[in-house]
């Protein structure tokens, strides 16, 4: 089997760490038990090979022998199809792991990053927008993920790659007591981040930006 | 085969019309010359039955025999299965019409959904949150776009369902004139919308909305 090298920063300031989307992919192969290596791109002064692998200049990349996939969503769909620990081979449960990976993109995660964007800057939902996208997130998604949640332990039967892009979703809301209003939810992202390989992989990416903060301190 | 049943709101109110969802189904189906048959769920009053398919109340979900399929993204992929005209059979092709795919859906929309809704509502740009918004279509996402679709007819190689995901994504921003500064990706929009298949769709939407129309004025 070819190697898999993950390609993320360098470094990133200390808001982000913790979720920085290369923990998608950490996640994946470990629940996976897949090898691989972690390869490092600058941070600062984004490079033209950077771009030719992430076309927006942002992280990761996954390099599979000859083929190198940008984009969480497409790595996470690529490790699946090699693992059934994150998604069943037959065709039913397929489109069901595919059809949720995809709504917790671009159904909940629409929805969600607008809205803790905001809480990151500070911006208090208090202009026509803000709270446009408050009720996007608290009337329009989270209630009817809640109902979808209230009676399962993961999203579609056995835990999936799904699971891995939903919770991490979640997870941005937690991080901003998004969630306190909608319990299952909440302890759905509990329950995943409890989970051997979450926590390995949260540690890993901890690790590696701790590692350039020295490096950072020695030169 | 089994017949391909796609599922829509028997009615929307004007403005969104020529741009629900459905619209990037018809387009596959198009496309890939497959025939279907389009069902509707009632606009106002959201059923049981309609949350057992679509668990956000949205629309559209295609049944594809036994299995019923929601998420525009997760339909498209799983009828690009079906359709080399979709999809290359390759594992670099589909490696790359799917990464695009979830770059449409996760990193363009992402930034373009909340730029349109915000022009949609009349916001004008002028709180922080609007202005925050508006550098990420216009700095962070759009830019890297034009420079990828400057030297391309498709996205990747030969049209496929990527190209249907990321021209409605920037049809939306053409809309409200967000691609003026961005004329490979203004050309890309014209490109895609000149398609057969793309007509096609685009009438057969705005038909199924106008019988709707001449239906409630009748009853």
């Amino acid at each position: 089997m070819p190697e898999l090298v993950l390609t993320t920063f360098d470094w990133v300031p200390e808001p982000p760490r913790g979720f920085v989307r290369d923990l998608r992919v950490r996640w994946a192969l470990e629940e996976a038990g897949l090898s691989y290596r972690v390869e490092s791109v600058p941070f600062e002064g984004r490079k033209p090979e950077h771009f030719a692998h992430q076309p927006f200049g942002q992280v990761p990349w996954l390099r599979d022998g000859d083929i190198s996939i940008f984009e969480s969503g497409a790595i996470l769909l690529h490790l699946a199809e090699k693992s059934p620990g994150l998604m069943p081979a037959d065709p039913r449960g397929r489109a069901e792991v595919i059809e949720w990976i995809f709504a917790a993109l671009n159904s909940v995660e629409m929805a969600s990053q607008p809205w803790a964007l905001f809480r990151m800057m500070g911006f208090r939902g208090d202009t026509p927008s803000e709270k446009f996208f408050d009720d996007f997130l608290n009337v329009s998604r989270l209630p009817h993920l809640e109902n979808v949640l209230k009676d399962r332990e993961w999203i579609v039967g056995a835990f999936s790659a799904a699971d891995i892009l939903m919770a991490d979703v979640l997870r941005l809301v937690d991080r901003f007591d998004g969630l306190k209003a909608f319990p299952a939810c909440r302890a759905y992202v509990l329950r995943a981040m409890a989970r051997p390989p979450f926590v390995k992989a949260h540690a890993d990416q901890l690790a590696h930006f701790a590692a350039a903060d020295r490096a950072r301190a020695g030169r």
